[in-house]
């Protein structure tokens, strides 16, 4: 650790901040120094900042600026790609105490502060018979700042798009201490360049966000759920293309073989062990379009050689499936330490990406299982690795890079949701070219000069 | 006109063009000088670029970066906030000749060039089975690329959103004359920060589209249309809230007194020249949930004291009346020239905002129709007045300039959908705050240093 640093005086910091808001001590910073991602290089922040307000966040930043000092933004900690992992002597910035929802049913909007976990954001606007659709699987335990700052996906994005297309307005907390406030209640805006959209999913490089007005909309309609199984992945994937290119279902995930098994493992639910594919389905419409959607998918998957097919009776049945979807990165986190990529690609190329990854799991030796929002061509490989054993993790990083390598060759993306992070970060060049990769950048640059915020995530 | 660049040599970009391209001749380039706003200001461009590829943009950029020349992007020129309008001695680049497209129903995407007109795409695309959604009234005669540089809105996009929830890639000349490519055929991506969405309505400020990749959705299903009258504005306005607080119509269009009688002059079609207010919905549901979408939107519009609903037996008829709404424009056109204003608010303020428009009607003592995409709370008040008359020529000024603050007033933007350009620049900091002009300006300095694209409009 350095020396010069952590003799830094922060009473200046302290003295304007409410009570209690600024730990030092490593025993409880500890805890802010990981997010989900386990990342083995994460630093040991100088200081940890519990904001309670935007003046809170400003003050930490102003503070941060004026010593050139890093400042990590984080949520729940429950991100998938290191970025909101600590930088040694860095400030981290957490939103765990702004909390706060209004909501507006007048104009279906609710006024949210960061830290605020996405299910409560979800369940205090269904009291108002409201809906806010981007459900990404860990939505118990991420914070809508952390979903904003990662534009985060989910399932039911393949018919009702990501967090960008909810996200009317902010308040962001600039690299040099002030605060901005960005678009408002009104559902169409084009005053001035978007930079709302911008900030959404800038992975806290660009500013802090500490409230959002998010749309809402009308309480959806109980889905009907269908579930598929196939012996062969080749006609999974070809099923998924063609409802994706045909239809607009709610929902349509996939679990390769090991995802099957882990959940089986844990739920004893009666999977199909032997499958080599699982699709979950859903429809939304009301009553008889969805049952002439759900028809139509079954018989897509049928025609694609489906080993079995059902739809479930009741929609306690239909959660049920989901829920196991759900529980899938948790299952095969017990087989061991996970290493989670989030590459995309095209629909078309589902097919050769699920394949290429079974290959590189044989070649490299390490286990990998393969969840996927097929709809939308977003996959997560989860790549198991036992940490007490060098060579294998070696094995697993090195599946880790080329899988993203794989992902772009098919005009893929390494990032679906998750964001790039630190983890991601050697293969965005790669990814979207040195010329995308320098205008990045420039925006970096013109908004957060001297580098404090997240560095050495994101871009 | 300045004689030292009109004397310019042109001759290394014309030799770097395909024959025909540039054009000097003022008889040929006088087109080129003005959008449909018809700001009399407009100035008079040395050249115009009639590009038919990206070599030939980034050669005319390039050739204006080394000279710091004023660049003016355009496509079909129906913009109506001057954007396009020429600046003296800029070279006009007009995307009109790049008109290819390229559609993948796999992917359910189409690579487009901008100069195709929108009508062309969505025809393009359904002869395919496919939807392009966004639809602005101008559809027939206005381009993509010029959607995708204003963030184009429309009908339908109460429901189905607007131009950037479509644009998946572009290919972007930047103002040093480089060509980035963004994005690509993945519907979920957020590898490193989300540029593409800054250049979808940056106006042509931050770089000329000269690709892009459009999400389409399948086919849509043949609407169910219902027109309501209302003898008080404020009824018709207060149906409109509880509408759009519990359903999602495809479709809800208003038109005031002044619109329903210049649009009934054109098309004899018997509408209520009586009523203060008129609404067009629809639902684009399937049958019986269509049916039932209507019957609630009906029975609101009774329930707020409606004259008549009418619900269209066919659907002909349901498109007669959509198009009459679509007619409001030019139909008011024909009673003088047109100040055309874009205003938005919160949906809860559409009644103080269009009650608060006639004031200012009153008050200037200036003709103003108001159309209104109702459902988003954007509305286009249209101020006639005669361009012989001075004093109403400055009267119209006025309440143009009264619009915008009584919009900003209400917490709403100055536009919605047609882009600041150069007629609203004015207004711009009143209404995002000095704070967000700043910060656009500093992403604006970021990618274009020296200002030579589009000087004077958009931020
Ligand atoms: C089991 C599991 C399943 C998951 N499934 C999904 C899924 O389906 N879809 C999906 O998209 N993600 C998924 N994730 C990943 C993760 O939950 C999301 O990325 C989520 O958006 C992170 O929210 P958080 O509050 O935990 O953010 P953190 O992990 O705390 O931070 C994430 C990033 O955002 C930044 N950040 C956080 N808050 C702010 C703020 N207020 N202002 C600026 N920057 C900020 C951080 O610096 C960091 O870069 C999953 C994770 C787990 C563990
Ligand atoms: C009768 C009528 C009805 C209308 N209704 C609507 C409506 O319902 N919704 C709506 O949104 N608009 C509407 N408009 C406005 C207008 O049609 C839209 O703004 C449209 O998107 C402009 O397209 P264009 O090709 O005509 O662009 P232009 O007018 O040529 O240019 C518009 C702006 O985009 C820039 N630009 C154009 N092409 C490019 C490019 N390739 N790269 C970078 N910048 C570029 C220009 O510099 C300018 O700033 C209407 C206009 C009329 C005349």
């Amino acid at each position: 650790m350095d020396v010069s640093s952590t003799s830094l005086d922060l009473t200046p910091l302290e003295s304007v901040l409410p009570e209690g808001c600024l730990i030092t001590d490593p025993a409880r910073t500890d805890k802010y120094r990981w997010d989900r991602a386990l990342d083995p290089n994460a630093g040991v922040p100088m200081a940890v900042v519990r904001a309670t307000c935007t003046a809170d966040v400003q003050a930490a930043v102003s503070f941060a600026a004026a010593r050139g000092i890093a400042v990590v933004p984080r949520g729940a900690g429950t991100g998938l790609s290191g970025g909101a992992s600590a930088v040694t002597d860095c400030i981290v910035i957490c939103t765990e105490r702004m909390r706060s929802i209004e909501i507006d049913p007048l104009t279906r909007t609710a006024v949210v502060e960061p830290g605020l976990l996405n299910a409560e954001v979800k369940r205090a606007v269904a009291a108002h018979g409201l809906w806010y659709p981007p459900d990404p699987s860990s939505y118990e335990i991420c914070s809508i700042g952390g979903n904003v700052a990662t534009n985060a996906g989910g399932l039911c994005c393949v018919k009702y798009g990501v967090t960008t297309d909810y996200v009317l307005g902010m308040t962001v907390v600039l690299a040099d201490g002030s605060a901005v406030k960005l678009g408002g209640k009104r559902i169409k805006d084009v005053a001035g360049l978007p930079l709302l959209k911008l900030f959404v999913g800038s992975e806290g490089t660009l500013g802090i966000v500490t409230e959002v007005i998010l749309r809402l909309l009308p309480a959806p309609r109980t889905p009907t759920t269908l579930v598929a199984t196939f012996a062969s992945l080749d006609d999974a994937t070809r099923a998924v293309l063609e409802v994706t290119q045909s239809m607009r279902p709610s929902m349509l995930e996939f679990m390769d073989n090991v995802s099957i098994n882990a959940v089986e493992d844990v739920t004893k639910m009666g999977l199909d062990r032997s499958a080599e594919a699982l699709l979950v389905a859903q429809s939304d419409e009301a009553d008889s379009t969805a049952a002439a959607e759900i028809i139509r998918i079954e018989s897509l998957c049928e025609a694609n050689n489906a080993a079995e097919v059902l739809v479930a009776p009741d929609a306690e049945t239909g959660e049920a499936f989901v829920a196991a979807r759900r529980m899938a990165i948790p299952a095969v986190e017990r087989r061991g330490t996970l290493l989670l990529e989030d590459v995309g690609v095209p629909v078309p190329h589902l097919g050769g990406l699920v394949r290429g990854i079974a290959d590189i799991s044989r070649a490299n030796d390490v286990e990998i299982a393969v969840i996927a929002h097929a709809g939308d061509g977003n996959t997560h490989p989860l790549i198991v690795f036992d940490p007490m054993d060098a060579d294998q993790g070696r094995r697993a990083q090195a599946a880790y890079g080329e899988i993203m390598t794989l992902a772009i060759g098919l005009g893929g993306t390494i990032t679906g949701e998750h964001g790039v992070g630190r983890l991601k970060r050697p293969w965005l060049g790669a990814n979207i070219g040195d010329d995308a990769l320098a205008l990045n950048r420039r925006i970096k640059q013109a908004l957060d000069p001297a580098g404090i915020l997240n560095p050495g995530s994101g871009l």
